[in-house]
This record gives C-alpha cells, sequence and structure tokens, in this order.
C-alpha cells in the first residue's frame, strides 16, 4: 500500500462542503470560510500504548482520533468545518486502513466534517489530526471568564473511560458500556453550540475534570469548590468500583470529553432545560469562588492527583 | 518536563499576529481570516529514520518540520499565516526541546508564521505540522492547469539533498553544502508568490522532479518532455557525482524542495527577470507535450525510478 493509494481510498469518502474549493490531491487544500466568521483551530496527536491500548481495534482508533478533536471544538463553541490527518503505520493493511477510514468517517459524517488533507508515513502507529470549525466572533467559549459566584457544570457522566481503562490496567475484562466511553467518547458539539451566550467560560474533560477546572480557574483568576458526591456516576460505574474508588475515577480520570463548563447562577433554569432538550444529562457540580485552587467540600481526598500528564503517566508506566 | 510546560516554553518565542484573536492556551486558537481571503492548508509528518537520519541535529529537525510544509504552501502561491505543531518525544530533554525550538522558530520567525497551538506526547521521535496561508480566490497555483506548449522550470539546484543521502547511507561523511541542503532546505516562499499571475501550474519537488512533474501531468491530463542534461546542478553535486549519477539524482532524488512549475512559452523573459531580482536561478528544464508520460529526451534512463514512495523505500530500506 503505498501512500498515494491509501490517500486516494481516503480521498473517494470524505464529506463534501461548498466552502471547500480543492480538497485533497493538491499541495494544499483551497478553503473559502464564511465571511465574517472566526476559525478555532485545534491539533491533538493520538499514540498507540500512549493514548490507547495497543489492542484497539482500528475503527475506534479512527473515532477516537477524530472525536478528541471535535471536543476541543466543542468547548469552544465551534461548528466542525474541517480536518487533516496525519496517518504513521509500521505497516499499511487493507484492514486496519478499512477499519481506521470506517471509524474517522462515519463521525466525521455525522458533523458534516470535511476531511481535507494529510499524509500517511512508516512508523510506530500514531494519528495527528488537525480540526477546524467555525465561531461568530466574540461568541467563542473560552477558560478565562469564570465569575466568582458562577456555577460549574458538567455534561453525562465522569469517569466511565478512566474505569475502563483501570479494569484493562488490572488485566480485568473491561465492562461493556465502560469501555465504549473509551474507545468511542461522543464530543459535546451541539452542548457546545448551544451554550454560547450562555457559558461564562468551558473547557472538555480530557485530562481529568480537577485538572482541566484547574486550567479555567487559572485563565479565570479564580478558586472552585467542587462537591464529589455530586458528579454524575453511570450505573455501569457505581456497579463496578466502590463509591471511593469511583469519586477518585470522576475526579481525577480523563478520556470522557465530556465538557465542564461555568455560568451565572440565575441561567440554571436555562440549562435543566438545554439538557431535556438535548436528551443529556447536565449536572451542577459545584460553584466558583474566590482563590487560586479547586477543592473538594464533601470528600477528604489528597489533592495530589491533578490529572493526566503526558511524560508522567503513561499506559506502560500507569499502574 | 511536563506537556504544559513545554508548550509555555514555545508559547513565549511564538511570533504575533493581528489576526491571531487567541493564540496557544485554550482548546483551541481563534482566527479572523482577512476578509475575500482564502485559505491554503496543508500537513506534513517527519519521521525519525524515515525522513530523517536519526542522528539529524535537533535545530535541524525543527527547522525542516516547518520547512517541508511551508514549501507545500510556497507550491500554492500562498502567504503563509498560522501553524500548529504535534510534537512526539521519546524524551523531553532540554537540549532537545531549545534546538528544536531555536530552529523551528526562527524559519517562522522569516515568514510572520505564528505557531497557534499543537501538543506534545510521548513516543518515538515525530513531528506533525499543519499549516495555513492565505490566497486570494482564484489566484492559487494549482497542480491541474498545465497546457501543451508550455515551458517546464525549476527553481535553485536539483539532487542536493539525495546527494547526501546517498553518501549518508555508504557510510561516508555529507559533503557539508550537500548536507546543509538535506538539513534546512529553503521554501521558496517569495518564489510561489511571485509566481501568481505566471505559471499555469506548480508543485514542490519533494518526491524527486519526475515524480512530481508526473502529478502535475496527471492532473493536468498532459505529457512531459525533460532534458536531462538542463537540469541546474550545484558545484559540490557535480564535485562529488559523475554525469550519469547525478543525473538519476537530480530526477528522482526527493527532499530538495524546489518548485516546478508551467508557464506559456511567452512568459520566459518575465521569469528570467524573477531570477535576477529574487536572486534565485530558474532553469527551463522541459516542456509540456501531448500524452500522459514524462520522458527524457536526451538520457536514455530506464524510467522505473519514479521518486519517493512511502512504505516503499525508507531510510532503513533503501540501499
Amino acid at each position: 500500500m503505498l501512500e498515494f493509494d491509501l490517500i486516494a481510498r481516503i480521498r473517494a469518502r470524505a464529506a463534501v462542503r461548498d466552502d471547500v474549493v480543492l480538497g485533497i490531491g493538491d499541495d494544499c487544500a483551497l478553503l473559502a470560510p464564511p465571511p465574517g466568521m472566526q476559525l478555532a483551530v485545534t491539533m491533538d496527536t493520538l499514540n498507540a500504548g500512549v493514548h490507547f491500548p495497543p489492542e484497539t481495534a482500528p475503527y475506534d482508533i479512527g473515532w477516537k482520533a477524530l472525536a478528541v478533536n471535535l471536543s476541543d471544538l466543542a468547548a469552544m463553541g465551534a461548528s466542525p468545518a474541517w480536518c487533516t490527518v496525519s496517518l504513521s503505520l509500521p505497516e499499511a493493511t487493507d484492514a486496519f486502513i478499512d477499519g481506521f477510514s470506517d471509524g474517522f468517517l462515519s463521525l466525521a459524517q455525522q458533523h458534516q466534517f470535511a476531511l481535507i488533507g494529510g499524509d500517511t508515513t512508516q512508523g510506530p502507529l500514531s494519528i495527528s489530526v488537525t480540526a477546524q470549525g467555525l465561531i461568530e466572533p466574540g461568541m467563542a467559549l473560552r477558560r478565562d471568564g469564570a465569575k466568582v459566584g458562577d456555577t460549574i457544570w458538567v455534561s453525562g457522566t465522569l469517569g466511565d473511560a478512566a474505569a475502563a481503562l483501570a479494569q484493562w490496567k488490572h488485566g480485568k475484562t473491561m465492562h461493556p458500556t465502560l469501555r465504549a466511553r473509551l474507545d468511542r467518547p461522543t464530543p459535546r458539539v451541539a452542548l457546545g453550540r448551544a451554550l454560547r451566550g450562555i457559558a461564562t467560560s468551558c473547557i472538555d474533560i480530557s485530562d481529568g475534570l480537577l485538572a482541566d477546572l484547574a486550567h479555567i480557574c487559572r485563565a479565570s483568576g479564580v478558586g472552585a469548590c467542587v462537591h464529589a458526591t455530586a458528579l454524575p456516576a453511570s450505573s455501569a460505574l457505581c456497579e463496578v468500583f466502590s463509591d471511593d474508588e469511583r469519586y477518585r475515577l470522576q475526579a481525577s480520570g480523563g478520556d470522557d470529553y465530556e465538557l465542564c463548563f461555568t455560568a451565572g447562577a440565575e441561567r440554571s433554569d436555562e440549562i435543566h432545560a438545554l439538557a431535556l432538550q438535548l436528551g443529556l444529562p447536565l449536572t451542577c457540580v459545584g460553584k466558583i469562588e474566590d482563590g487560586h485552587q479547586v477543592r473538594y467540600d464533601d470528600v477528604d481526598f489528597a489533592m495530589t492527583e491533578f490529572g493526566y500528564q503526558h511524560f508522567v503517566n503513561t499506559f506502560s508506566s500507569k499502574v
């Protein structure tokens, strides 16, 4: 499988958008951004053995590589537009390429997300994606707008992906619901769009709630108080782990790709209505306060675990 | 060295542009593209041992990772604007990060190219860059505009990078001039901009002249006739290799990152004047003709070597 064949195969299945003047096949793609819109741009890489277990199915690798980038667009309130992908593979088998493309492109199609370029190289399994979205000027959900007195919210349930990973690391069979959350996270694109004008700050939970909320606090110059017992948990998580274990997984576990956002306390009814409209739980888990730290008010954990940091914790070194 | 430290270090040195609304430090960067301009987007990855010898200096790795992407913008006639970088490293040493950043950012600064985001991960040494440029609608230099009768031009000299690589693969000391061309290619950004309205097609020579010219021919539905003896050669190349060897290196060797372009025969005087103005040799090396193939008219080579293809030729398997 040569580079040119691989690109051609993916190209044949890429979504079509009117604002793509020239897609895959030249030195660059050419895009005509809609007048007056700003661009939101993000780039994230997944390496085998660091960001996913080496035995992850090719479909799920393709899905997740795109999902983590869509999640960053969601966290800004941006509408997905175009992406490029760089795929490093030790050996390009049909089975891998087909599975990877299926996962990647099926998620892309759900969001009218056009694959406009990229490359393939021989090397250890690694996928880099650059994603671009569109956002109205001044409407982006940034990290630096949280105010003292704002309520803190999270979407969906927390800790599921970390729970699956914990099972995997202990050699156990992963619970299928938890595993699905690890392998095929759902980027909260519609929620991000709906939060424009409501949220004062927003971030996606990739490194763990406490670590990501700490990013908001640092950027906004505030502190946060979180109710551990209020953190939303799936029934699968409660089934497999004790309360103490699940609090830790929910607070420190990464890879959920839910959104954490803040909003004025007077917006709570609107946010509850939004949850019903989207069919997605939105839970108030705490409050922004004066200070510089993220603390629990109801569980006595040593707050040393501040989320996932590359070069410290990897799939191989984590225990 | 944690991910966050590394990003912060690079961030402190990134170029500033008015159209960057929000740079490194949130889920996405925010950009305000100038009204009426189109975007040119490209993504290229370099892997150690595939795209550069593992012992390449960190400065040169940073330089080259950016240069190959700037070269794609140059080949479209686009003006460099913004880039993101994903860096996978086995171990983040200060020496590597400093050298890499110096090489990457010094080239970026030459082109007012703003680094707006990216990530760092633990893994085998690999660098992915996504580059964005700006281009006036309808002015991009595409591959599909070559016409029968057009002259074929190349910038600079060809075969130098491949010559350095050939020396390296045979265990010889690389000639310093040739090595500099392999390690620190010069993206022909000013030339690409100047060719808007002159060139009928353009490509950068990354896979070798014949292979890249074949891309133009395929996209344009034409053939090409090349004079091997007319291919521009550096004195270093002529010093080290025989004529027969150098023709092959010039025709099939990749990594030069010169531009190959076509233009109507009546534009020759303009192109010669442009060469003087830019201080960069521009050499007419052949003509577009009817047909579907790229052929030599003066040297009897078996035309089986059609440039560099990943998954076939790598630094480790090439001999």
